[in-house]
């Protein structure tokens, strides 16, 4: 038995939600209290100021606080209707695909009412395979309302801290970065309690009718993962097309073909790139996570429910992953402190290795933390399921498992970090490859991306050989929920960057100086980086948890080998691996025609506005952000479809095998293709800054802005931005979201599947 | 029974293989009456001239017709040199490969001279494992012999037809047509044939020592599938590196910097561009057809050996593959007589037309052929071996599985053709999206790449579900042979290309007139798409070769079932699937890295040498030569040694399983990366001449060369080119050869294999 009792149990998973809840309004708090258009310079900080120039320019400058007021007001009002609008088109997908599962589901058996005998826990009768239809979409719309919750609570944040940003970066660098660095932490720390709560709140709840019948209860909670996720996805790839339209907008006319800085306030599509940083790398990243957090969840919940801890009743040890998940809400929250409190942000260079020791620190204290759980939550040996047979665990093999997705997830946090940061040779070769123009920088740009796959996947299958041996399926789901059990810090130093990257956009269109700007651009600068280290996250935590949905699909639909020597098997493995790049192909041209309509807009203001060039008249922004929000929800429609159809398609007319081997497939080739384009992406961008920032020798030669090598380097950012922000980290939610949806449906597919196999 | 005897089938294969040696030695002839540096205008041909302008420019200036020859000599022995440097280095890799392969199978157990009873045949007694290692080596270094001289021999006409081709493209666009067609015919006979007599041969000459002994017979002969593909993978990786290094070299500094035409004289690396064209195109490209060809042979003729044709010695149903292939030497050369004699190319726009043509009739031709062939040398009902049991198939079966990878290969040919041809919307698109910039460009190019993988990913799965569903292993090895069948027809057409473009460097150089140029031109955008549906139907069959051969691994080693569901086979797949992004970073960074020395080199030349801008003094092309030769010598080593390396050091480390997961992954996944890189650098090229040569209206607005369009057609079409002719036709060899390298070291790793998890 476990020592820690049921009761307690019960106590500690709310507390903690409630501690991170708490965390992250008293984090709002303290952000707040830096006042947008006030008079009082002091803002209620009675403290020195970093910085040793006391009286920076424009403090008392009320002038620049309302124009910063005013351009935070245009942006967050864009991003919510913009969410808004795809909020509805996404309700509406909701009732659609929630009775889809309702009627999938509820035809395994007929809409029969009747309890049966249960599939693993022998002897005992289960609830009908109708009340696992209703659970399942119930838990479906629950999964899908939270994780637009999470969205929406993160943009909201982030369009309130990003303007606060910028008028504490007057006061010097370290009085930004806590700023931007609090706000992510808010939405960090409300989407991982929120996260936690509602799936604990669901499973009391689900209790009250399931009972004793644990096989039926988490089985439909898996519902909750799919509803995470397949919002995530809309949000990514919405998200994604709507600011990678703006930004390569923006750019080809203002930078390329007028030659105004970014950002420049007479470029009209500057406001639809702002509300693209917020609904794309914050929403769609809150969303993206909250869904990995979900399902991991999910897929450990269902293995454990048919094993030793849901056939005998144990709530502690079936609660484990959400007891690490509780723990991480403690250690992220002392994490946290490290870099408000106790740490101070004195220069530039601070910055980048304080983001790191975030990570660092997070891990080490989880490590323990781990333990901890490990040994209270968990009998000293049990059983666990592994495909039809029992496979004897201890706990400790459990706290290996998890503490090697941990650090495994830093590994990857580190490379991403290598490969992305201008601070190391990878980049600044990429950058140097600019003197031969935007062909070379393009093509070792590529080359690094590619490079950049080896460390993670190794990574990736160390943890996976070791949580698999020693915990089966199991193993794995707990390794990836260790890998985003610091999900709160992990977020934090995510949604710094956008955060950051607006303040810069903010500071430049209220026409603040060039020393704000730099300091802002310092900011973004190490943002790419923690932005490429969430992608990396997010997309080797994506690995691991679609390795165990599919473990927990094919423990659902009662398949014992998926045997690539199969003829089914093996197309769907070779089928499963090309999806990637179909889905690639079509964000990233969504997002060139997209931008490219947007090209025209802003050309046609710049033809047609007198004055704008000369900043005498204001551009008509509105226009651009309409363009914007149409071509991202008409394109998301089609990448959305082919994520969603394909399980449906394939398990219904080629059967359970073909699905396994689609899943299989598309896991271990969008892996390679989402760390690639991730990290290029993000190693382009950073070239661009390390040539404009000119900090050392080598960096000074290649510049500056307008440089040829300047102009090469632009080039690739631009191609970097749809593989960066859209194509790239959507396809971890495609190889999640096919896994769980796969796992959802698996009694139907089992059941029905293979019509078209069955008549030939 | 057979109804074709056996004593028949011993005359007809080597028959079969004559005709295509004398076929090939006619078109050699025919090519050769194209006099150069001769006074002689008619060369020979009293024929009308194509072209009603009969009295051309030029034809009659002795002066062009000796530059000409200059200049061909030039590109001869650049070719020649690199290729004897290259096969110095190749020659010590044969002997140390051939030495671990005698060793590693010799030690399996313990170079015993005993004799051993069957593992399949049972009852009988079979050779000692000390044999198989013997004869292993032996067919090793067979195949790589044949492979080498198959490159060289494609190199030595390819530059024997270049200027002849200019010379005729004085008289006519159908003139140079048919001296370029010629030659690729030359090329593509002498191989076919050569493959198969050295193979009919080898396996006569084994069955001297072997008698009956089937299973070690056909065992042994694998090892001259490995031989051809390693000598392939070499001749790809070091020719694709060398000819990349020089074209992107010579294009940033020629046209990008300096403003000058492309082959133009005064470039000091054109002559090391054209070069490469021979070396890399050419001779990489016979060498990896040659490999798929050997494996495909050798992967069927290995299933049969253990199946009922094997055991039961039945000679003439045991040669089927070989049949096949004699009675493709026969198609082949009835289709190209529909190009060289029965049509007439008249204007520019009959030359895609006609090539189309080529592949279809082949293959129409080809199915009536694989009739005739299934009929007559296959008993009506026989036995496969499929992974332990037994399978029954029927003649039929067999005519359905080679058919239907021939047309699969059809329709991938005919899919590349329309998503790299200037003729269809998806290049057009590319080339218009360089109105907004280069960036836009490279995100359409990579889009359209990454959607070309759909439709041969599906036909590939159909061919491989209804192969395998016919005739298990066996069924997707003589599918692959079905792809290849028509090898001869394929490697015309894709010969073609680079011998135009060769002639267009050359009638560049030659200061021929402006309606050379475009002639040459013409030819050479058919050849890029040509190219691609080369590089289409290599990796299609690479894609089958390598299932084939997979499972002549599998079998080989004993294993049942690779279940994806294992720790042991997941981590191969995933590790499998990273492999071919590893490799593509190394040849990408390689290209790169030449280039810029090559860059440097050229610029030195321009800055220092004076006159040379002026076209007084000629350029130091040798030492362009040598830069280029060095860089791919030396960078050819580490990707090739990771494919070499990573089956043993998988094998011996990690056993047959995990090396079973780590050939389905770099299987699945490399197809994708390889057929959407090559497509995407055809695409690119393309679009630029599109824009260049302006046919129609919408052509027209985006050029002429030199506009701003067209600056960005070139930046996209220089990233492609070590995409399309370097990292993508290289990874087909990777997945081919890392799966026949298992196969012959199969019974190794069995034995031995998995060192590291025994002491976990």
């Amino acid at each position: 038995m476990s020592a820690l009792s049921e009761g307690l149990t019960q106590i500690v998973i709310p507390l903690a939600s409630l501690v991170g809840i708490g965390f992250a309004l008293l984090q709002w708090f303290l952000v707040s209290r830096v006042k947008l258009s006030s008079q009082d310079s002091s803002n209620g900080y009675k403290q020195k100021l970093i910085e040793s120039d006391e009286e920076e320019e424009g403090i008392n400058n009320l002038e620049i606080s309302i124009k910063c007021t005013e351009i935070q007001h245009a942006i967050s009002v864009g991003a919510t209707s913009f969410l808004f609008t795809e909020y509805k088109y996404l309700g509406i997908f909701m009732c659609v695909f929630g009775a889809i599962i309702f009627l999938f589901l509820g035809s395994v058996k007929g809409f029969s009412t009747k309890s049966e005998p249960c599939t693993y826990s022998q002897g005992n009768t289960c609830k009908p395979a109708l009340a696992n239809a209703i659970f399942s979409t119930i838990a479906f719309l629950l999964g899908a309302l939270t994780s637009v919750l999470s969205g929406y609570l993160g943009m909201k944040i982030a369009t309130y801290a990003n303007a606060r940003t910028t008028l504490e970066a007057r006061k010097g660098v370290g009085k930004a970065f806590i700023t931007a660095f609090r706000s992510g932490a808010v939405m960090g720390f409300l989407l991982a309690a929120n996260g936690l709560l509602v799936l604990y709140v669901s499973i009391n709840l689900f209790k009250l009718y399931y009972g004793d019948d644990w096989e039926g209860l988490y089985e439909s909670i898996t519902g909750y993962g799919l509803g995470g996720s397949s919002m995530a996805l809309f949000g990514r790839v919405g998200g994604g097309i709507y600011t990678k339209a703006a930004d390569v907008g923006a750019d080809l006319v203002g930078k390329v073909e007028r030659n105004i800085p970014e950002d420049d306030p007479r470029n009209p599509a500057v406001i639809a790139d702002n509300v693209g940083d917020n609904v794309g790398d914050i929403a769609g990243m809150g969303s993206d996570l909250f869904g990995s957090y979900a399902e991991s969840s999910c897929a450990a919940l269902f293995v454990a429910s048919i094993s030793s801890f849901g056939i005998s009743h144990e709530f502690t040890a079936m609660s484990y992953p959400l007891l690490i998940s509780s723990m991480g809400i403690v250690v992220c929250l002392i994490t946290t402190l490290f870099a408000t409190d106790l740490f101070e942000i004195k220069k530039v260079s601070d910055i980048e290795p304080s983001l790191k020791r975030q990570l660092l620190i997070s891990t080490v204290l989880m490590t323990a933390g781990i333990a901890v759980v490990s040994f209270f939550a968990l009998p000293s040996e049990f059983t666990l399921f592994n495909f039809g047979t029992e496979k004897e665990v201890k706990n400790w093999h459990l706290f290996f498992c998890v503490a090697i997705g941990l650090w495994a997830g830093l590994i990857i946090g580190y490379t991403t970090e290598y490969y992305t940061s201008n601070a190391y040779s990878p980049v600044q070769d990429v950058a140097d490859a600019c003197r031969t123009g935007a062909a070379t920088n393009v093509i070792f740009g590529l080359a690094l991306g590619y490079k950049s796959v080896i460390i993670p996947i190794f990574a990736i299958a160390i943890a996976i050989y070791v949580s698999f041996s020693l915990a089966a399926m199991y193993g794995i789901a707990v390794a990836a929920l260790g890998m985003l059990s610091t999900i709160a810090t992990g977020l934090a130093i995510d949604a710094y960057g956008p955060i950051s990257d607006n303040a810069g956009g903010i500071a430049e269109m209220a026409g603040m100086s060039h020393k704000i700007r730099e300091r802002t651009d310092a900011l973004d600068a190490a943002g790419n980086t923690t932005a490429a280290i969430g992608k990396g996250f997010a997309i080797g935590s994506a690995a691991l948890v679609s390795l165990a949905l599919f473990g927990a699909y094919v423990s659902r639909a009662g398949i014992k080998t998926v045997d690539v020597l199969t003829p089914k098997a093996f197309i769907g493995l070779i089928v499963g691996a090309m999806l990637p790049y179909w889905f690639s192909a079509m964000t990233m041209k969504s997002v060139g025609s997209a931008a490219l309509k947007m090209v025209e807009e802003v050309r046609r203001q710049f033809n047609t506005i007198p004055g704008l060039m000369e900043g005498r008249v204001k551009p008509d922004y509105a226009n651009c952000v309409k363009i914007s929000t149409d071509a991202s929800l008409r394109e998301m429609i089609p990448p959305g479809a082919l994520v969603m159809l394909t399980p449906l398609i394939v398990g219904t007319l080629f059967g359970v095998e073909t699905l396994a081997g689609v899943l299989a497939g598309a896991l271990v080739s969008g892996v390679q293709v989402a760390i690639s384009a991730s990290n290029t992406g993000g190693a382009w961008d950073n070239a661009k800054k390390y040539i404009e920032a000119g900090v050392s020798e080598h960096a000074k030669s290649l510049g500056p802005k307008g440089s040829e090598c300047h102009k090469a380097a632009v080039i690739g950012d631009t191609i970097g931005d749809p593989l960066k922000d859209t194509s790239g980290p959507s396809l971890n939610i495609l190889i999640k979201l096919m896994a769980v949806e796969s796992l959802v449906f698996a009694p139907f597919f089992a059941a029905h599947g293979g019509f078209l196999f069955k008549f030939i």
